[in-house]
């Protein structure tokens, strides 16, 4: 049994657990679910029983089980009448009964009401503890973030390929996905901010139609999701001739995310690390209005959150991003780089170029 | 008040409903809300209050918001500890006070079951109600779906010109995605099948690393989610020369898609269109394991389901998919088009291309 899950239950004083979150599920199961294309006619979100007494099983529609010991599945992609809930319901408590009896514990921010009915009596998980549940990772999920963080290499560096003056930011996201999807062998979810010039002030935001100019800068932040873990990473580097400011603006960014890559120690406290950094970037008269960083991994956001007065304590097996930023009128930097906590120290997992120069490919061939 | 709305709360005797369905959403409020990252770690889904006395209500996070009178927002993207659930029950209460007292019904697959406490004494919505409210368009709705067709067409186009011996489908993908993207002027979700040779007797498929050959068949299906409205389209055209038997299937699944968009009319049963279009193909000999077509546009596959003994009456104003296909040891062929149910007949949508010659670019320039 996954001691993670192992010591949620023990804390609220359950015996099973039912979540549908996809973070949850692929933690507990494997099972990468889809989750690009929002909620299907066909099935329900697959849902993960966890209980103490048996391995974790796995309640979703037969199309996207993969066959096993553990899948209690039912029909999905049907030309008859269609009945996901039915059939969740029934495969749920099939889940539940191979849990055996006890205390129930659901996560009721993803579970549909729906399913109430299969869980009378059950308690209400803390949203906090279930995020802190993922924060640690195993060795073979520290790889699979290494993986995550290989697509973000070779995405960073197919938009700093395509920049160039007169290109939209559609056409690098284009290089970005092509480049992504062809290191993954298959179709990738992507999370991304892919903006330039005065839209770099605004921290984020979708690519759209904006054509470059040469003192214009460009600031990536991309987070795929490959195997059902992600990655994340961002760069800002300029189109040709850095504006004025920008210079200045990406040293402080770079030094602040050296100090907090220092920071990252066992027994560290998250507000510290937040101090560390917020505070370089502000000594040096610039500021962020975000959080410093976060875990990543199971979801593209979650504990340790890297926050003002955040309370988490580090621990070795952690995986946290940190993106400090620096944001003026009409022009924004940040850059981003993931770590695992590790016995004594903090090991950077992430290599996809920094530089404001475009033609940095970081250690990338 | 939409009279959609109006018709599905009179069947349940109700006056609220409220839903976190994608498409609800979309169809009560015209909010397009982000699918393709799965739950948020920020916010829960944006909800849909809607009561007889005033406009639909939209619960979300200020984030999502766009403001607005009928907008209930909550904290979304904060530095601070998180609580969505908290914020999505408060927002909610408030959204519930303006719709006003009376029996609220609930769209349980889709609303969390950590809602349940503001819903007191709610009815589950039957899920076929649900979908029959979606089915049939208003004119600006319609027109949004063509606007989802136009970017069908930009991607099949894409696609046929990137075919090539010795091309990965994900090429043909990426192809796609960039002049969707293009297209639309930003990032789109695009669900697919793109798969090539024997792969193509698989019915469907995520593009992958495969490599096309000349005498393979390259099956297409793209439909593309812009502002909250999906479209549709499939079509299959050979790389160079078309493999024994292909062109065979093809004009049998062509001729069962004319014979299709004939039988779409007012008054006919969807069973009875899917007696047509699957006895047209099974006249020639071939078959095919799927549905027929169904309804798109508030979501990629909802009421009417043109599926055997299929129960909806079509209507005017309905926006339908057919997509016959054949199937075959190694090979398979299919082609879809969109049309809207007129007064008297069907008026075609679609205009992406056809033909199994790799060169057809239908109409589109």
């Amino acid at each position: 049994m996954d001691p993670r899950l192992l010591r949620l239950l023990d804390e609220a004083s359950a015996d099973t657990l039912v979540s549908a979150d996809p973070g949850l599920v692929r933690m507990l199961t494997g099972h990468a679910g889809e989750i690009a294309f929002g909620p299907s006619p066909f099935q329900l979100p697959a849902i993960v029983v966890g209980g103490r007494a048996s391995a974790a099983q796995l309640v979703c529609a037969t199309d996207e089980a993969p066959e096993g010991d553990h899948v209690h599945g039912y029909p999905g992609f049907v030309v008859t009448a269609l009945d996901p809930v039915g059939g969740a319901r029934a495969a749920l408590r099939s889940a539940l009964g191979v849990a055996g009896p006890g205390r129930v514990l659901v996560d009721a921010a993803h579970v549909p009401l729906a399913l109430a009915d299969e869980l009378p009596g059950a308690t209400e998980a803390p949203a906090e503890a279930l995020t802190r549940a993922c924060a640690v990772k195993t060795d073979s999920e520290v790889a699979a973030v290494e993986a995550a963080l290989r697509l973000c290499e070779a995405g960073h560096v197919a938009a700093r390929s395509a920049t160039a003056e007169g290109a939209t930011e559609l056409e690098l996201w284009s290089a970005v996905t092509a480049a992504v999807e062809h290191a993954a062998g298959g179709r990738t979810t992507v999370m991304a901010d892919l903006v330039s010039g005065p839209r770099t002030a605004d921290v984020g935001g979708a690519p759209g139609t904006r054509r470059l100019e040469p003192s214009d800068l460009v600031l990536c932040d991309l987070v795929p999701r490959p195997d059902g873990i992600w990655g994340d990473s961002c760069a800002t580097w300029a189109v040709e001739t850095p504006p004025p400011g920008a210079e200045e603006m990406h040293r402080s960014c770079r030094a602040a995310l050296t100090a907090g890559l220092d920071a990252l120690r066992p027994g560290a406290l998250a507000g510290d690390v937040d101090d560390v950094v917020r505070g370089a970037v502000r000594g040096d008269g610039f500021h962020y209005p975000h959080h410093t960083g976060h875990g990543v991994g199971f979801h593209w956001h979650e504990e340790p959150r890297i926050v003002p007065a955040g309370t988490a304590v580090l621990e070795p097996g952690m995986v946290v991003a940190l993106e400090p930023g620096a944001y003026a009128d009409g022009l924004g930097v940040r850059v981003e780089c993931v770590a695992v906590v590790t016995e004594h120290e903090a090991r950077l997992l992430s290599r996809h170029p920094l530089g404001l120069d475009p033609l940095d490919r970081g250690t990338v061939a």
